[in-house]
């Protein structure tokens, strides 16, 4: 499975800012599960305080009663995240918060990856700035403080013309907040409205949970500011022509209840599966597909194809994260944790196994063997997406190139190598196909075939070159 | 939702035991997600020891690596609760050991209620036994102790002959292992076996995840005593006639990949909701299921409706214990927190949903606001088993009668305070029909109709005879 | 040193009874920091209830306010141990409460040590008693629970007729306490009042730190009931000619701020300092103390030998209980972390250190390797008590005797070990006269001479005529 | 009671450098009980690594084996601190480690105060340094990441132009460490050496504890530092004639065992007694001290006058950090928790009472009042310094000056507040005829007489003027 990468929640001029933002974290919490944080900021009688709650865990371990309690004002921030570039340190989980003379404390909050960080780190270290984090992240941090510009507006401008990459970065400062989105428009940043105050989130799940709603999506480039009943918004440089949203959004992070640009993400994903079907019939006695994610596709691929579906894998929902396991053999025994087969669905069928996409392959492999021990006939492996070939740089944690199955193998070897009896992948035009009803959007498909929008930088590119470096990994 | 009860695991002449037990309950966790415990037994040098480890929350939160390190032996007995009799108190969670001078430790697990704890419990104290525990388990140890009686077999057969009510019992004690199930069989018990080693546990499930295959079921009335290499039985009294399995196994406690007599829970789910769909069809869209245990049923009833069948409901997997609820009004908060709609499927459509069963209905009003709410133009409610009009005394934790809304209000009415377009329940001749593919087995059907087979005693008779008593809690 | 035993502390009739008690054992601490507990009974509603609070470690880490406030009632025990014959086991640590059909909850805490314990243990388990901890204080609760007398008093009889050995027993049950002693009044207990309410402890220490007043000593083989307002008292059988309190708490147990019947501790053994130098003067520079229970008698020493007393040994007040020790070798580590030698005082003087007891002398002789090495001339070493050369069966946990460096060796064998220029011990008279103040009691010395009271059972005999055989724990 | 202020050991070129650095912290924790942490550098395959680990709480609380463990290297820093201007934040533990382009990770531990920490703080913030941490000493690490000068050395050069006030410094980096003083040398710092290792300590007496031998001094504006094997030294400006050196360090901070300049603070205390009891001699029966520090000083008193020493408080060794009140009112609850007085030594006695020091005099009140109680005659109080009349800047948490008794009201006030018979303090002169025995040395007095050595900046030099102005407090 590729890794999510990080989810982000912002509340303007609500007076339960932070449990607002608890709860939408709550609800972006398959986003990241590594870390998490809730910044917020309160006018206390004569000076503007910010106040701070992080932790490694789950939204729900970390953040208590008391957190919430401490977390005063009515404009916060709260990020959950994957993982970094930096490794697993308390001091890289976000938001960032950092004290300015001019501005006071300025919380901050991004989901991306930058391409030229470590050459903007080297230049502002040798002027004598201090990295505390390993954080790509925290390049921002130290351009808005070295920006002699007098408004933060413009330091933020400042900042946007240094940085490359993907970023959807939501800011809070003084009694205003930001929500900005780099020109390609990589990674999601959604507006939403409830009641009186402004909400800005990863993705739209959130703004359903504390019944906000929907207003619109961030645009690539621009700069969004919302202030006490007011929003007002720029764009630091011109705008591109093409934009670039990640496809891997649809296909597997977003959650199927989440709109992209007003479609609904598990329409999005059935249609996958009718096009699947399409493309790659075959006589089956039934559908099932490796839950969760697989589950829309298998639906529509089910429909399509006119065959049944069932759930003949049951997810154990307990599933912790560490497991002790006995010395002696229990065949495929990690897979088992999570999935048990109905044994009476499988015994003598044919049988198509759905799922979203392809990455490693070593659980695939654990599947299709438990599968076939359960006595299935034949097995017909299908795949919700095309082969996935290159490496993201663009706030996707993907391994690397000689990790990825479908950059170093063909669909017959990685058949053969599943044990599968036949194997299909989406093609690149069924998925366009798929996501063309997403009328105003174009996504980026680096990862099926290479083609990145957005130079890569120093080390950075030194991997993208080469097929077996170093996988990239983001927030 | 019913409380589910309890879960056992025992494993014999395992080198790994306790890491296998471990395992074991992990595939329990359903049955019970309070409390849990493991015990072992080990022969250092020259004596006898006994280990354990327990404690309040889930089995991965418990149990961890150095637990099961001390837990030597190849001899090992675990159980996971639901709640009991006594609240929350560590003492009270099982297993249960007790030192005798004649058989060294004993290890003990229940799962079940005792009709007559109660009059058993206040003979003992007065004689002078001390009970440590607020639990009715603990009667079984002290019945033990003060049986005269040379062997173990003989002093289970003298406790047998004294406690009435559900019992599904694991013993471990010296170099063997007891299974042993009450003369109506109300609560499961099944017999493993992994290489040389014996295995009990309460669900099939758990012998797939630790790859031991299905032996049979304990029968009821019967003690099975586990030797290295050996298996024998007797039965403590003359069999009954008629077994009253619990319903609500396949209905909805049992994973749906377990086996009920060698049925498939998921398939008895899904006869149900085919028969669920003859007696009550009704036009409409789509279909779909309150998740998780509703679904097996939804796929059974859209198959013979010739509906489409949708994951309309978005299930949340980061749902914790508590949450920190806004003091801002959020429209069904609770449900939304872990159900959203994707409201593109339901705009505008006539939908039918399915549960499994209905008992105190506050959160299934909830849902039908929820659905309604995103634009829903008909609701047709469908529940998977019949109206539950009575409490439980034979292990399931059932609310207050009052609380039943089956109990209170006829379909009619029930139909009216959900707000939906309709209603209709499972009838008991539908359920009875889709059960009748477990052929050996007959089922009690108490909590549908108020036919109890095991007499209750003392205050609990009274308690059975007041539409208005307390709920009875379980283990 | 030798170890402390136990403390214990109860009060009726106080508005704060858990609060007052817990202050209580936090006066009482240095009897034992092993664990600790309280008990309380409280009249809700229409039934008693009682509340526990317990766990490992010292007074002010275990228990917190939310256990303060939770445990309710004017009625309440506490307890800290050392150690128990059974180890470290969380329920073995007291008091321990057992409901009783015929009286309710009733708590008990125990200070001492049974003679007889295993033989009555082995009885009552045949009989079908079972023990869940490995205390010897749990043989009260049987007892009294196995009595078919009515009243509760005529049970505390029944089961003082059955017990040996040392005890100072507190009981709490419905709304009386009860203050016992065994017959020799081994182990101290006193009462104390405070406004209307009733206060016993082990030591007056802990009756002035809240405010209460001293009465009297509980006599041996009494039996004072207490009740509002009211106080009675019997003895269970006749009274013994000779009393047997233990000598070793004024020389080392109690604090110096206590009473032994009404002669101040600090006093007493400022008086054995003025014997032992008249006893085993020598000429020397300057006096000092091992801190902090030799200082008194190296005051009373260096007043009467008109000697300089300083305090050449600086103690660490933040000494935890486990220490990373390099694998370097560092010169006395161990005592080092504890006191470091004032040099400037020591260097080329003729000194004369003065310790309250020599049990095992292990850090006896690094300490006086540590002084050698500050630069001493002559070290003259006295002890403030006889050669302790038997164990303790009435509580006091002592090492084996061949542990015991008396017991093994001679005051000049000693001497030779320790590397000390001379060494000398307070004589049996000369400690018998110190004590002589204390006009109404004697004194056991049988860890001086071996003359024990009381007859030693089972096993605990074979150990007591096996010069080798093991310590004995107690509590 | 004045707080202790900060304490810091470092180790260079020893195997097991961070467990050596532990255990000086342990023997320092009397300077420090808040917070603290220990960092090392290792140099693992090509590159130089750090390690730290930091927490609240005492040394033996923080810093366990597995922490030891994972602080490799052979060189390594550690840190006790009371509290600084910051406020409890994990952030503000020292010491502080930053990673520069040119040397590395540079670790950063400070005992003292800067007087301009403000002023130049608020530049750097202009020219875009991020300030992470509310601790003056971040103030040392930004001056030296702005530092233009190619070696760590000149850098320092260039941080000592800019600083002012108190700081004992210890920096390690790459394979050396570095020592400082500022040019007064308000606060200790001493070198010794174990075998082919350096160590730098605030006091002699963490020396001691790990067998290192003292080897003299760091010197009032002097860079040590330390390599391998080697050490050379500078001074960064021309030193001044005069020294400050804290006179509280031997009054009270110092542990009794420690050096000054060669003098065992056991002694000077004992001569401050003397003097004492020279300048205020009064008539009485016993003296005794309020333990621990004015104990020595009670020695001398004693020995002056002729009169009985005893130790007539006695001290609780487990007191905690919180207490557990009841609401009912106990008579000089928080003293008594501490110190309990032996009555039979006080009543009907006069008796001089020695305390080191007067500060804000509320403990002290309690203490007289608890004499009184226990039934002296006569209450002579005598303190082993002069008035405390000022704040210091320098390092020392002192409280605001109205806080200061001696600030506020006159000897002959104090005493009747205090309810003494007698009340003398030890006269400036006496305290500089007691402290002349230091040779080389001489003091600082602020304290006592307002005259500041080094000018205040900013706010600071508001509240310097302002007698009600806040408090100071520093690491």
């Amino acid at each position: 499975m590729l890794k999510e990468e990080c989810g982000i929640m912002g509340v303007l001029g609500a007076k339960e800012a932070s449990n607002l933002v608890y709860l939408g974290l709550y609800a972006l919490q398959h986003r990241g599960q590594e870390a998490c944080g809730i910044v917020s900021l309160n006018r206390d009688e004569k000076s503007l305080k910010y106040y701070d709650h992080k932790g490694f865990g789950l939204v729900s371990d970390v953040i208590n009663r008391s957190a919430i309690d401490s977390l005063k004002g009515d404009l916060a921030l709260g990020h959950v995240r994957y993982s970094t570039q930096g490794g697993k340190l308390l001091q890289n989980t976000q938001p960032f918060v950092f004290k300015t003379p001019a501005h006071g404390p300025i919380g901050i909050a991004h989901n991306g990856n930058l391409t030229n960080a470590n050459d903007i780190k080297a230049d502002l270290e040798k002027k004598g700035s201090i990295f505390t984090t390993t954080s790509d992240s925290e390049v921002f941090i130290h351009l808005l403080a070295r920006s002699q510009k007098q408004s933060l507006e413009e330091k933020i401008k400042d900042m946007m013309g240094i940085v490359r990459g993907a970023y959807s970065l939501v800011l809070i400062a003084e009694n205003k907040m930001y929500a900005i989105r780099d020109r390609h428009g990589f990674r999601p940043l959604v507006i939403g409205k409830k009641d009186e105050s402004w909400v800005v989130a990863s993705e739209s799940c959130a703004l359903d949970l504390i019944d906000a709603c929907f207003v619109r999506d961030v645009e690539p480039g621009e700069v969004v500011c919302f202030k006490r009943g007011e929003i007002s918004s720029f764009f630091a440089k011109k705008k591109l022509e093409k934009r670039s949203f990640c496809s891997f959004e649809p296909i597997y992070f977003s959650r199927p209840d989440s709109l992209v640009d007003n479609q609904s993400v598990y329409q999005l994903r059935r249609k996958m599966g009718e096009i699947l079907a399409q493309e790659s019939h075959v006589d089956a006695d039934i559908v099932f597909a490796i839950p969760d994610s697989g589950v829309p596709v298998a639906i529509g691929y089910a429909e399509q194809s006119k065959l049944p579906m069932e759930l003949a894998l049951v997810r154990n929902h307990y599933v912790g994260r560490t497991f002790i396991e006995p010395t002696q053999q229990i065949r495929d025994f990690g897979v088992k944790l999570k999935l048990n087969p109905v044994s009476h669905l499988i015994k003598d069928k044919r049988v198509i196994i759905i799922d979203d996409s392809l990455v490693r392959g070593t659980t695939s492999i654990k599947i299709m063997r438990m599968i076939r021990q359960a006595g299935a006939k034949e097995i017909h492996f299908r795949l919700g997406c095309p082969p996935i070939t290159h490496s993201c740089y663009y706030g996707v944690a993907t391994p690397k190139r000689k990790n990825l199955l479908a950059a170093q193998k063909n669909t017959h070897e990685i058949k053969r190598i599943l044990e599968a009896d036949s194997l299909a992948f989406l093609s690149q035009e069924g998925l366009q196909q798929a996501l063309s009803d997403v009328k105003k959007q174009s996504f980026c498909y680096a990862c099926f075939n290479g083609s990145y929008e957005e130079p890569i930088f120093t080390q950075i590119s030194k991997e993208a070159t080469d097929p077996y470096g170093p996988g990239v990994f983001a927030c």
